[in-house]
This record gives structure tokens, C-alpha cells and sequence, in this order.
């Protein structure tokens, strides 16, 4: 699935800059602009290092040469459907939901971004094989149009080809050794002399304490390390 | 949980106009700004709607104000750790890992967004419990601060929203009793001797693991007994 981010009519060129950038944050690069003011300095300084996007970016007069070749057309909107009987915000879909309708699809999935003030027209919504809607408060439904870009495209970075977006993750440590620590713990707790009463309390909230930080085959190394530097400090001082 | 904005030393007004009405469009209202520009009518047109929550805001001079009375600090970065080997930004977590740390505990979690040049600086990370990165391209994996924060929110929106559940969750530590436990951790590992070289990187570990466990309050006091416990053992053998 390619991802294509069309703005309709937007009136503020900073927007048009903040949306080639996090187009780029997000490894896409397919931007089409439907009739958008002069793009200027503002919105390439505001596009940072995103001036490629932004230079490459389509620019059309109308929403249907934007959308021509897509295999499917997502508008969004701030204002979903409150009513089972209205079809033309109902039903609506989150950006997860939106994820999990594209993602194992083929060919170009176009989501339509609307006006800053009016958002996308009725007759637009018509258009668009489905609505979807940004979760947010009721106090304040209405997001900037950038930010509303950068929360769809975060659900989606995995669509599409080249999402090189790395993860933290480190092998966890095995079973194995996370017991010869715990093992380890509880025998320091007798060499420490720590009372026999509260032993097996405290062995056992340290377990959960290092349960919970799922630890790394690093972590529980260097953590016996120092089990073994402290039993050494103690066995050095004996008389 | 409450959910607290923290930006720390944020250069561009219209950025904190930006945040501001993105917190609202999430629901959330707790924004911290820690030695921010002048705030004026360009922030506030920024803000839009959302100029009650900017008008709130609490200003301060250091990280350390603004984190006082936080559970759980979480530390935003665009560069992950790449090396096992070092704890700094490693292990790092995503928004959505974020959200199942944070979900079904109480208190503050604060959330810390640097500079828009520099980001948050390592000495500032260091004091963070755990550490986020949103994955993006490695094409272009800095984001605007605002979009940023519009994605960890967007993650996070319905935390704190019904907190009526019961759980078996306790009272977290605070700030202060877990930097008392870290700085008496730094002191044992003098103790022990452990080697100079190592010494500030296995203290960083340290304070890795723990702090993604999420320590209660009991918990750091046993933790600080079994250090107390096992220096007395040191002391007592001396000749």
C-alpha cells in the first residue's frame, strides 16, 4: 500500500511546511496540494529538512485529479456522525481502524485532509470511500491540520514498503539466568545476615520488582557483577 | 493517572501555542514550561481555542520544578540507544509502550520534550525513569515539537479519563525518595569499590531497571534497607 497525503484548499503555507515534514518523519513522500496559496520561504522554512517533499509535491485543481489513480479514499474529518441514519460521516473510523483496512491492500490509499477553517466539504466526504475521525476531546474536537496529518501517518508508518522505524527492543534475559540472579539474591540476603523472618518477603519483592523491568541478558550479567563486588568487599574485610 | 506536558526550554512561541491547543484536543490541561521565550499574541493565536490551557500553563526555571510531585518522568527523544551497551536511551519504548506502563497507575506522569534544536540534553535524560522514542524514518527522524507531542497524546488520550477502576496497584514512590534510593545506590557501588570506569554507567543501569519497574514507596525503603544491611556487613568485618 502507498500512502498519498492530499491537502484541500489549505490557506496557511506554514501548514503545508509542517506537513512535508512530518510526511518525512514518517518515510512517506507522496504530497498533493488542491489548489494551495504561493508556497514561499515560510513554508519551506517550516518543512526544515522536508524541502525535498515539499519541492516534489503535486500541486492540482481539483480533488479528482488528486485522487485519480487510489485504490482507496480516506477523508477526515473533526466532526464524525452522530446519527446510524446519516451515511455521510457513519460510520467513521480511527487511524487504527483506518491501519487495519489498508494494510494488507494493494495500490494507493489517498487521505484527504480538508480547509483549516471548514475542514472538507460535504460533497467531498461524499466522494471518499470512508470517514475518519481523530479521537479527541469534545471539549476542543478540532486539530491543527499538521497535527492531524502527523497522528494518521504515525498509525500508518508501517503501511507501504520502506518503514525503517526501529524498535528499542533488546533480547530479554532467559529464564535460566534470571533465576541463577534471584538465586543469587536470596544468598546475598544471607550473607548480609538479613533477618530470616523477612527473607523470603523481601526475595520475593525483588523478584517482582526485577520481574517487571523485564530484564536484558545485559542487565542481569552486570547485576551479578555487583552482587559479586559487594560479596568480595565483604569476604576481603573478614577477619 | 494525570498527564502532565512538561517543554523544556522551547524556543519558538508559536511551538507552545501549538502544544497548548494540541493538549486541549487530546483533553488534557497540565502544561509545564521550564525557562520558556515571552509568550504573546502569536502563541496565543497558535493556541486558538485552546488559550485557557495556555493561559494556565506554569512557568518555571528548572526540570526540577516541574517534575516535583511526578510518579512516573518520561524523557522524549529522536535518537534511540543503538548500543546494548549503554543505558542512556536504552531501552526505549514507543508511545504505545508508553501507554501500557503508564495506563493503570497513579499519579503524575510527566512527560519532557526538549529543545527544538537540541533536544533534551543527556544530564536531563539521565534524571528521566524511562525514555520515549517515536519511530520514525530514519530519513528524517526529527519531529516538530508539537507534532511530537500530538503523537505521545494521541497514544495517551484515555489515560486518566476513568480512573473509578480498582486495581492492585499502590502508591508510587516520589521524586524524592527515589533519588535518595539512586544516590545511596552511587554510594554503595563506592563501597564495593566497583571500578571507576564502570561505575557511572552501572548507576545509569540501575536507575534504567528500577525505574521501569515503577518502585513503590514500600518497596524503596526495602531497597534502601538491604543496602544499609549489607554496608553494615562491610563495616563490622573491618579490621
Amino acid at each position: 500500500m502507498e500512502v498519498r497525503v492530499i491537502l484541500v484548499e489549505p490557506k496557511n503555507e506554514e501548514n503545508i511546511g509542517a506537513v512535508a515534514r512530518v510526511t518525512k518523519n514518517f518515510g512517506f513522500s507522496d504530497l498533493y496540494l488542491v489548489n494551495p496559496p504561493n508556497i514561499g520561504k515560510k513554508a519551506f522554512s517550516v518543512a526544515s529538512h522536508a524541502s525535498d517533499v515539499l519541492s516534489a509535491c503535486t500541486i492540482v485543481n481539483s480533488i479528482e485529479e488528486a485522487i485519480a489513480d487510489s485504490a482507496i479514499v480516506a477523508g477526515t474529518t473533526s466532526k464524525p456522525g452522530i446519527s446510524v441514519n446519516k451515511h455521510l460521516r457513519m460510520p467513521f473510523f480511527s487511524p487504527q481502524e483506518l491501519k487495519k483496512k489498508v494494510e494488507d491492500k494493494r495500490g494507493i490509499v489517498s487521505l484527504l485532509f480538508g480547509r483549516e477553517d471548514v475542514g472538507l466539504l460535504n460533497e467531498e466526504l461524499m466522494r471518499c470511500d470512508l470517514v475518519v475521525c481523530i479521537p479527541t476531546s469534545p471539549g476542543y474536537p478540532v486539530m491543527n491540520l499538521s497535527h492531524a496529518v502527523a497522528v494518521v501517518l504515525y498509525e500508518l508508518r508501517d503501511v507501504g514498503a520502506d518503514s525503517g522505524a526501529v524498535s528499542g527492543e533488546l533480547p530479554l534475559a532467559c529464564l535460566e539466568d534470571k533465576e541463577r540472579l534471584f538465586a543469587h539474591i536470596s544468598m546475598f540476603l544471607d550473607e548480609i545476615e538479613y533477618r530470616d523472618y523477612k527473607k523470603e518477603k523481601t526475595a520475593l519483592m525483588l523478584r517482582r520488582i526485577l520481574g517487571r523491568a523485564e530484564l536484558t541478558a545485559r542487565e542481569v550479567q552486570t547485576l551479578r557483577g555487583i552482587l559479586r563486588k559487594a560479596e568480595r568487599k565483604m569476604g576481603e574485610d573478614e577477619p
